[in-house]
């Protein structure tokens, strides 16, 4: 029997490197495993839009099943993986059954990092997931609610003080369209609160916002902020966060700012399986977790055990590790994928992954975003346009692609933003 | 000041009956406030396709603040009523504080009913919130997963077993929406299991399925819920509902039903604050415990204090009370604020309800309705497209209408339900 036995292939994970190493593999002589505790792939790029209301969780997700139906090779697990069995090429479920590889593919991605302070999550919830993005969705919601209801003047300013933290892509998103939803969207919704009071802060340590851009295109990008009524903090650190506000830090001068809302978009680290993943191959990491691989993305000493994406370390030609951004996920997917083909084929496989770059592309708000794309920078409404292009491609359906386009289109004229539901468990507010 | 004091108007409940008083009085001279517990107006009668996967939440919810800010003499509450003191002509909320009014409107609405056993809920989950929908789709979905994973036959039988319990309006759209579902949508999703299989059974006390409609249209429709692979199961009673499944009852003979998702569809009763509200006014309740109201929609003896919609009991021109359907809450809310506005502008109020019957639309599965429109009874694709262009002309916005029609065009030609979330927490399964 087993000389009939056809190779297996898994993968674990159904983000873009995982999803894109799948469909690379559709026609590989072999059994492809997509293992993924979610039913769908998210398009994470556009999750603070749902965060914000603008689209709703199924506009920005695909099912995993239908996504790869089409591939008689290939089958789907919804499952938690525990553990990894590098001696007996097999992986470890959270029921305790294994699933046997050849070859093994992870893409676990990452998660939100307080930099050794958990505590502060209860109060500052990061943008990973879609539950997150419906949690902090109707997070913003409730405290304009609750400000409307609250009659001492200091806690209605408190509940309408949002502290964003983190000047990268997410943190500037987040503040862009908190600002767009408080002058606009929310405009002649209450009687006592004139939303537009609400104050919005963003933190952000380094002396730039968007840092992993042009300091021409970073300083627009500060400026665009600013005109929408945000504090751009610079050169700040957080050094606490409780129920009641944020304490930073700019120089040597500590500040607390009163504030019902912080939202977390400063750090990352990863998934909880890189760490069982080094700890069964030998594998070495990086601070925020990365497992260190070889140039064709493979772990060193274990030549069928490939890690992509936001969970590998991979050194580029300029000597530092990748940026965990869904092209250089999408770009090792597919490369990953061809070096287990080529294998498989007896054919010689590529040895070296190499990351082509595409730039860079954040939106600020509306008719303004920043597009890095090397040759061109662009900024204003052409970044933005650029930006609503390249995004709308990307999504992985047609319809999905149809109804954020309409949705879009819609909000642009109207500045309305139709998913404002407040769905987690809405406590009746009782001011104090 | 009291006498420059505007006259107050409370409403409580944001759905049909509440918004289209609430709508209606926009040019009155008085302050009206709407009460809540949600911040959205809900379409109920699409709830059963978010359930299914086929829409999103927002797509037939919108904000209650943005469907009244133009209303300048409009605000909105968002809180829960804890209790009425007529003779003060206050509502308490539950927050402790009282809201005076000198007209009130109650539209609080009605509840899932187990008919005196509660303890089948948790098993038997009814879709009357956004909640109760995601929770179904989440449950449903999770059923195929589980059943892939399944080793013990038994076990996938009774995981690809549904029982509907309910033969109304709800009950034939979710049977028939599973139908699709199963043989349709998921086609190739799986490698194991064959969802076609799926068993889909339907269970009603009542001779035939939806009673309210003509028995031409009732045996139409139990003909194409049948033709769809779905078991009927007429004048049959539940018996019991537990983790594993359900136990029914047919004339004499008892008959168990081993599935792990029972769906209830079957019966309704009041909102809680019907009961508070007769005990505060004296009114007097019916069975189900909704208000006995005067000819006028409002409670005898106090005829500043209306319940309308679903919460009302209303004695039709047959002297049986109203249905609770959506036509009925929206004219009785239409009505109610037209004697309000009357009594304030000292004209002859309006002293009788009367219900102009549109009739009665249902959906079974893909080009297949019924439509009893009192001068046509339309079935089939005909029905089918009434019932399409009905139910997009109600929806409260636009955007709605325009996001839910592309969907519905869609699904339709690609048979796909593209919000195939389960976003409820997901049970990593264990096969025992």
């Amino acid at each position: 029997m087993t000389e009939h036995r056809k190779p297996q292939i898994v993968i674990i994970g159904g983000g873009f490197g995982g999803l894109n190493a799948a469909k690379a593999l559709r026609d590989a002589p072999a059994d492809v495993t997509l293992i993924d505790k979610r039913n769908f792939h998210l398009f994470q790029p556009l999750l603070y839009q749902v965060a914000t209301g603008a689209l709703s969780p199924a506009n920005i997700a695909a099912p995993l099943r239908a996504l790869v139906a089409g591939q008689a090779n290939t089958r789907v697990v919804l499952g938690e993986v525990a553990g990894f069995a590098p001696a007996e090429n097999r992986v470890i479920l959270g029921d305790g059954s294994a699933i046997p590889y050849d070859s093994l593919i992870v893409a676990a991605g990452m998660r939100n990092s307080y930099f050794g302070n958990d505590q502060w999550e209860q109060y500052a919830p990061g943008l990973k997931t879609i539950e997150d993005a419906t949690d902090i969705r109707g997070q913003l919601l409730t405290a304009f609610e609750r400000a409307e209801q609250e009659p001492d003047p200091d806690r209605v300013r408190s509940l309408l003080t949002f502290v964003v933290v983190g000047g990268g892509p997410t943190g500037v998103e987040l503040a862009g369209a908190l600002s767009e939803i408080a002058r606009y969207t929310l405009r002649g919704n209450f009687r006592r609160i004139d939303p537009a009071a609400a104050r919005i802060i963003l933190v952000e340590g380094l002396d730039r916002v968007l840092s992993s851009y042009t300091e021409n295109l970073s300083a627009y990008a500060r400026r665009t902020l600013e005109s929408m009524g945000i504090e751009v903090r610079l050169g700040t650190f957080v050094q606490a966060v409780d129920a009641e506000g944020v304490t930073v830090k700019t120089g040597e001068t500590l500040d607390r700012i009163e504030a019902q809302t912080v939202l977390w978009g400063a750090g990352v680290r990863a998934s909880e399986l890189g760490a069982a993943l080094a700890a069964a191959t030998s594998a070495e990491t990086d601070r925020p977790g990365r497992v260190i691989v070889a140039p064709d993305t493979s772990i060193p000493g274990h030549p069928n055990i490939f890690v992509i994406g936001d969970l590998a370390h991979f050194k580029g030609s300029d000597g530092k590790p990748l940026p965990g951004v869904a092209q250089v996920a999408i770009q090792q997917g597919k490369f990953a994928a061809a070096v287990i083909k080529a294998r498989l084929r007896g054919q010689p496989a590529p040895t070296r992954f190499v990351y082509r770059d595409l730039g860079n592309m954040a939106t600020i708000g509306r008719a303004a975003a920043v597009a890095d794309l090397h040759l061109f920078k662009l900024k204003g409404v052409i970044g933005w346009l650029a930006w609503l292009f390249i995004h709308l491609m990307q999504l992985v359906s047609f319809q999905n692609r149809m109804l954020v386009f309409l949705q879009w289109a819609w909000s642009y004229f109207t500045r309305n933003r139709a998913a404002r539901l407040i769905t987690a468990e809405y406590e009746p507010y009782r001011p104090q």
